[in-house]
């Protein structure tokens, strides 16, 4: 059986995605597309035997899960994609409903630290479909990620707009890890070659990736609501390292969860070994 | 957006699919797979722009879809992967219980014209999930379709056989389509120069895949309890084009499943225009 991949379906993958379909690896992969929380379940559910998942959500399953070294969506400060839209400023939401989009996780948790321990602010939360009508309909702010932040990134409409990956920077002075990519303990266990086989795939098709950033720009202009320039310049905010400065900036935002209950215990961050050359 | 296409998720669609890959075609399509009756759904539902429908369905919903020219899954005799299953023989199956597997739309209309006109039988049907164990455990034979159709043709466990594409040769002289690309009526309209992309995508697809078979038996074994040898026999039992022959086979099933009472009308073959070198 081929193994069974998740594949975030939204633009901070999609050079990822480039990469894989231009190194043929959809050949040797059975890919399956999904927003972050289903992807979050099906890999939790052992549904899917490798796949990006929300960092926080690594950190609830940590003992059924094997993290793959060197890859994440991270950011070191601004991230474009991970909105706070506000109808009043940030400092005024004491009190007030904040609406949490159903389609993440972490930023659910990293919304509620920045509001309490970068502005003092308790607010209360609601989660809704990511639709920022009807969140604003329901709350005074609402929290959007993915592609449906991104449009609001660049048509504000008159709303106070606060970026999570920022104001995280700001806070703490560290990088942000928004998603992993882990494996099932037990298909690590029992699919050494695979998995490496799999990292391999991912490896070529990211190196892929980052050299041709602008060719990936031109191209998702064509289909997607935004110009290859502003593309490149999101590209380029976003990370997908999982360098010593990216575990020390999650582990950092796992104590912080902590503290506020989001998780009970800050997982080690274990990952599987890599013997490079080997194939399958 | 992209166009939203149907992958039939068999073997008997890997060739294509192999050819998408090499053509880098992944990029310009949404690709959604499934089993045949899933996508039968979808599509009439609207869910996909582009798809295969099961024949049989495509005179059901005739009226609201447009065919691709070129492209069917069909066979001229033996199609190895839709096989009626029987501990006894079929000459003695009238008044029995057939099961039909629920994953299949036109073998269903097929195996009872084979029986109905071919052995002038009249037996009993129920549908079922697609385990052999199960149905023969309601019933004395049992329609499989697909991969899981294969494995049986290979193993038969002492049971009787019968190979519908072979059946219906034998019957009628003819070929037979058991599934065709269609449109939708609207994004036909609306999308000219998608239509015509899609189509050269698959064109390009389909003769990259046809040149190298022997390839794709070899990589498809990696992943598949079949040999190359096998794969390869298989690949070349089916046909994928929509020559008039084949059209005329469709047509005179269409006819006998009229007869029958399994669809109203005996449509009209319309095809969307191609005009060779647009590009999007």
């Amino acid at each position: 059986m081929k193994p069974k991949v998740g594949h975030i379906q939204f633009l901070n993958c999609l050079p990822l995605y480039y990469g894989l379909v231009k190194s043929e690896a959809l050949l040797d992969l059975e890919l399956i597309k999904g927003m972050p929380t289903e992807l979050n379940n099906l890999l939790i559910n052992g549904k899917l035997d490798i796949s990006p998942i929300s960092s926080i959500e690594y950190a609830r399953h940590h003992k059924s899960l094997v993290l793959f070294p060197e890859f994440t969506v991270s950011s070191d400060g601004e991230v474009k994609s991970i909105l706070l839209v506000s109808r009043s400023p940030i400092e005024t939401l004491s009190g007030k409903k904040v609406a949490l989009t159903t389609t993440s996780a972490t930023s659910q948790v990293l919304v509620k630290l920045i509001l309490s321990r970068g502005y003092n602010i308790e607010a209360e939360y609601i989660t809704c479909q990511p639709d920022l009508g009807t969140m604003l309909a329901e709350a005074e702010a609402a929290l959007l990620i993915g592609d449906i932040a991104l449009r609001h990134y660049l048509d504000r409409q008159g709303m106070y707009l606060y970026d999570l990956g920022a104001e995280w920077k700001k806070l703490t002075g560290e990088k942000m890890v928004y998603a992993v990519w882990a494996v099932n303990r037990s298909f690590a266990e029992a699919q050494h070659a695979l998995n490496e086989h799999v990292f391999e795939i991912f490896k070529t098709s990211m190196d892929y990736s980052m050299e041709h950033l602008p060719e990936i720009a031109e191209y998702a202009a064509r289909w997607e609501p935004f110009s290859p320039f502003f593309l490149m310049d999101y590209f380029r905010s976003l990370r997908f390292t999982f360098d010593k400065e990216y575990q020390e900036g999650l582990l950092h935002f796992y104590n912080l969860a902590k503290e506020i209950g989001a998780i009970e215990e800050v997982p080690e961050l274990e990952f599987i070994s890599i013997h490079p050359g080997v194939k399958i």
